[in-house]
């Protein structure tokens, strides 16, 4: 493999023919490759099929002796906050189980800041300018909840260990008007980039300017390990206690991508002072969430081992799309000096870099070859990569010879792409 | 019957002694009655019974070919969207169906307000005071919505007709910090009020200060009739539209009190400039609501003649324990001039008026014997009832056989304490 710089320029233009041919062919074949959402595929959904069934007509009762059926348990039914206690590392009673979206909790988490601040605050969010940390690349919907409310975002970058912490303390140091920042410190969307221990505790620990500094730590992929050693991510509220900071990390996450998208059951966990302020402000938003599907899902599962036992089915499922996308960057993009790649160990999305400049180009392209890709600058606060080199990769939808043709595409394209950057 | 203010001090005492022993003979069986909450029963909600059950396996996918248990859908499936079409009156193109509770539609539509405004705002609702227009007597948690987030309520007066709409009228044309009316427009809770066709319209028509003024209109007893011929409510989108004022109304349901209470379907009606509003809104808040609770909803009921049809059953559970009230009311209350109660013919509530002064002490009362009932007060803003004097009955959970004994109870503690206030 040369590197495409160091090609001669006659070098570069056959190349690129032959370039073009291999695209013209993919271009006739008329296909209709959606990589676009990080969504479960059937097959996945499918492992949980039983949980639509698994409730008799007669069983609707908790453990509390509740029932599912009628109004009660702002906080959810204990059987379900025991596991989410194990998934998100928290005792039960610091859990709040509520709804089906976690995307929802953080939203309202940040909502209800802006209204009527934090513990520890000593006025609203609102009343001032709002700043969030947003390591990029990031996920999308977290830059949104931003965005749509007027929170200025600062974006740090995102390193092999978490994010950029040296800047992260710098900024938090100076600006009491950071209030916040995202946290996707497992399998990060899309890199796939846990957080190491000492990048947890240095966000634990860390001295802010605002006395009310959250950590919005969204664990979407706390138990989503493709491998059957997954990466271990140190425990937040721990480490914020241990620092003296009990109540700085909400810690969210929900079976979305466990059982059903959209359909399953979200939690957080947090600090009791924390968890009394959430439970004040949602028993003004609701008389409780959906018991009976808890219920569903505590039959289904039964406890937190096999909730761990379920994701090693989504896990054989999963890993040979990710095999398979790293395999054709592989193949086409070794050694060609215009661009890398990430090779997670867990979670939904690979993260892409090209050449500066050429991301949005290589999305147009594999668009009209017929693989649509997430908008380049996505991952970005904004929607703007100020580099327009990053694409986010999300393979777990589609079938996996799809996943493995419209790889290929994408190869095709980031050449294709780069060459015409370096001028040839 | 005689008024008890005819009687003499010595015919006083003598009644007094009297009803003490009927009440300790109460007192004594150490009775435990909860009145407190508009819960359905035990029996109604086994009427819904095979909602549990009613989804197969592999019967997950909508009508639109959405997958139920992935995400997407922001307003729901088409076939629920539907049956909330008719039940709200409205488009199905101007409903958003949207998780489980109506309440959190109403305090997120209150709370978007504050932070962004609505259609027609110049400015956020937040930036300046804020106040509501509240009918009392009415619903607690609507009241504990403005109190929690700082908004002002101006408690009307509620007529046989609905809200005294001169009263209504004058406050909105002359302040403009009124952004809002909390309507429970149909058996209203707690008295069972059914807003008349010209209280609805002049509610449509009103000049009011505020050009963005709004009507939260929670239709919660859309289909509860406890009797073949109901209410009837005149439609308050359609009248909003025709007096050109298209945006003011927001109408909400929920099927809470039709299927299973907390783990229903809950829905919102508006004009196409609000829906769209809110979809803005939703769409940064949740990817989707459980489109696999609609489907299972759309295939128990089928259409809203379903709905209609199982409400029947509802009313034939209901009714004789509204009648039992009213019964146990009239066999020691009539003539006596110490109270008043409605007698409505839907709805979850009645609500009974004492002598000014002695609501609490009924309420008081009652406890002792062993029957809980709504705090006194509860019906008003900030859960002062400035005559002390209104009760929520609510009838729906208890068999009817401890409503029968816990009104008799209530029926005694209303002249006990209206004794003691005209000084026996």
């Amino acid at each position: 493999m040369t590197e495409l710089s160091k090609l001669s320029a006659p070098e570069r233009a056959a190349l690129t023919q032959q370039l073009e041919q291999r695209y013209n062919a993919f271009k006739a074949q008329g296909l209709k490759l959606d990589m676009t959402r990080g969504k479960p595929s059937s097959e996945q959904l499918d492992l949980a099929s039983k949980l639509t069934v698994v409730l008799a007509e007669n069983d609707y009762k908790g453990s509390d002796g509740s029932d599912g059926r009628n109004y009660g348990g702002l906080d959810g039914l204990p059987e379900m906050k025991a596991i989410f206690a194990d998934l998100l590392g928290a005792p039960a009673a610091q859990v709040v189980v509520g709804g089906a979206s976690s995307l929802t909790l953080m939203h309202d988490t940040v909502v209800r800041a802006l209204l009527h601040g934090v513990p520890g605050s000593s006025a609203p969010w609102g009343r001032g300018p709002v700043k969030f940390i947003c390591p990029a690349p990031g996920y999308d919907r977290h830059f949104a909840i931003c965005e749509h409310h007027g929170i200025e975002m600062l974006t740090v970058g995102l390193n092999d260990d978490g994010p950029d912490m040296a800047e992260v303390e710098r900024l938090v140091a100076s600006d009491p008007a950071i209030k916040g920042m995202w946290c996707v410190p497992k399998y990060s969307n899309p890199t796939g980039t846990t957080y190491s221990e000492s990048v947890v505790k240095r966000l634990a620990a860390m001295k802010t300017a605002a006395p009310d500094f959250r950590l919005l730590w969204d664990n979407a992929y706390a138990v989503h390990d493709l491998y059957a050693e997954g990466d271990k991510l140190a425990n937040v509220l721990t480490a914020c206690a241990e620092a003296g900071n009990a109540d700085r990390a909400l810690v969210f996450a929900s079976t979305s991508k466990i059982s059903f998208a959209g359909a399953g059951v979200a939690a957080l966990a947090s600090s009791p002072a924390n968890i009394a302020d959430v439970k004040r402000h949602s028993s003004i938003q609701t008389i409780g969430p959906d018991k009976l599907n808890q219920l569903r899902h505590v039959r289904f599962f039964k406890d937190y081992a096999g909730v761990l036992q379920h994701m090693t089915r989504h896990a054989e499922l999963l890993r040979p799309k990710f095999e398979a996308v790293t395999e054709a960057f592989a193949k086409d993009l070794d050694g060609k000096g215009v661009a890398s790649w990430t090779k997670p160990r867990g979670g939904y999305f690979i993260s892409l870099d090209t050449l500066d400049g050429c991301a949005s180009e290589v999305v147009r392209l594999a668009d009209s070859a017929g693989v649509k890709l997430t908008a380049a600058g996505a991952t970005f606060p904004r929607g703007k990569d100020p580099r327009d080199r990053n694409i986010r990769i999300a393979p777990s939808m589609p079938p996996l010879g799809q996943v493995k043709i419209a790889m290929e595409i994408v190869a095709v394209c980031v050449l294709l792409a780069s060459l015409k950057k370096l001028g040839a």
